[in-house]
């Protein structure tokens, strides 16, 4: 035990303080990510899938201080039954940071899939509607020579909580590296609305949908078993000797065994000296 | 110049000496990539998206090989103008494979999207139905419980040539790290039908396209420019010294500059100790 109060495991009721961020460095490291990388690609116009909600506002605020606010566009992709509720914070939110805003009605294109499909499962539709919204970004960025912002936060990025070729697709995430819980106090910092700040997190797939309730895990337990297992390679014993629940922990170390495969390249048999995505990642592979 | 020979840089009159694959064994590791990736995922059925072009006939082939006929699920994804006869040699395939064939016509959804955007180009319009055929592709898998095996090949995905999250998207691809002319090498081994062997690559997102000539330079030119860049590593200078076009070179160089973004992963801004896609890639990242 000695050796575990060492490692300073926290306990489950010892509150977020290992979770806690300085928002103001955060907030100069992403600003200064967005402008640097989006340079580098020698695009200026940044694209964002506004949802109403706490992730994709703070993409958009943060990539108004990059590339200031004519470079931003808010990009509004509801399906029939998302909320309206959504929809006007995610107009709201676009009036605020006086960005250029696009809604493209997805619909038509889903529907018109699901026509002779009726039996298909929510997941299934929920999935194809991630990915049409994907397709549509990117074709607006192909129209507007810009660059897709994606906005899905390390949490979600660990549990495989997104879709594949869908909200998982971006050109640039400035999120991916912040837990839910930090991503809410780095929007606090920012000046995000409190009507933001405060909803419960949905994917808005289905009509009452919640993101915890989907994941029967909330998010404040979910980024502290997260962050001890993944940041601070915990094993199993510490966690439980620090009072989390066994399931849980193994619950979440499954969903990050089990959906691996979102956060990696396509495999590629390699039968050559120089692989795809196995030795040549990077300009440096070959040479320039 | 007696360095350069030592090196044995060919001249591009040399022939695809340097390209020649042993067909057999490669056979043997991409159907055993097939069969053991697949295993692992414990998903025993594959699904192709069959174009009736050679690179998916290739796939379809080692599919079969691997997991039997009754596991593998080619696609028809015929858009509106595509060619007939596409469609015709795609099933023809599958009869002689006894695989189990499906076609959904993208048609309905891609043509949604298009409606009030009558003057995008046919670069977006082709990015946009290789994304819908993705998405369908997709959504299949998980209807059957199946992986989507990508048909990209080396000189394709090097070069740029396809839709990131559109054909470049699969689970598992068995001819991403063969050239063009290595795939049709494979192919003839295989008995892929002759038809098929021979007619000119296309990707068929309208009418009369040909790659060769979108790509302004040939297959056989561009995989032996590729080789020397790529798996030998040749300079600039060693490829003028074996006669190849400045312009050429040059422009295969800045092909592969510029696609680099679409063979990896999104970029995250690394702000904590283990970040997705840098530091954190695979499952022993954290030690199971």
């Amino acid at each position: 035990m000695a050796a575990r109060r060492k490692r300073a495991v926290p306990s489950p009721d010892a509150g977020l303080a290992e979770l806690r961020i300085n928002a103001p460095r955060i907030e100069k490291i992403l600003v200064g990510f967005l402008a640097e990388e989006s340079g580098r690609a020698g695009r200026s116009v940044l694209l964002i899938g506004l949802s109403g909600g706490l992730d994709s506002a703070t993409a958009a605020w943060l990539a108004v201080r990059a590339v200031g606010p004519a470079n931003v566009i808010g990009v509004l992709l509801p399906y029939r039954t998302s909320s309206a509720a959504s929809a006007r914070d995610a107009r709201a939110l676009g009036r605020t940071l006086q960005i250029r805003l696009e809604e493209v009605d997805i619909s038509p294109m889903v529907d018109a899939y699901f026509a002779g499909r009726r039996d298909a499962s929510r997941g299934r539709r929920g999935n194809k509607m991630a990915r049409e919204r994907m397709s549509v970004l990117y074709d607006l960025s192909e129209q507007h020579e810009g660059l897709v912002v994606g906005t899905s936060n390390k949490t979600e990025m660990l549990l495989g909580y997104g879709t594949l070729h869908g909200d998982l697709a971006c050109a640039l995430n400035p999120l991916g590296d912040l837990y839910k819980t930090q991503v809410r106090q780095l929007a606090a910092h920012l000046g995000v609305p409190r009507a933001i700040l405060t909803k419960p997190p949905t994917a808005d797939l289905w009509p009452g949908q919640t993101d915890e309730a989907e994941l029967g895990i909330t998010y404040a337990v979910a980024d502290r078993i997260l962050h001890l297992l993944v940041d601070r390679r915990a094993k199993e014993a510490e966690l439980l000797a620090a009072g989390f629940d066994r399931a849980l922990v193994r619950k979440v170390r499954e969903m990050i065994r089990r959906s691996q495969f979102k956060r990696r390249l396509p495999l590629i048999a390699k039968v050559s000296q120089r692989t795809v995505g196995v030795d040549f990642r990077y300009p440096r592979d070959w040479g320039t």
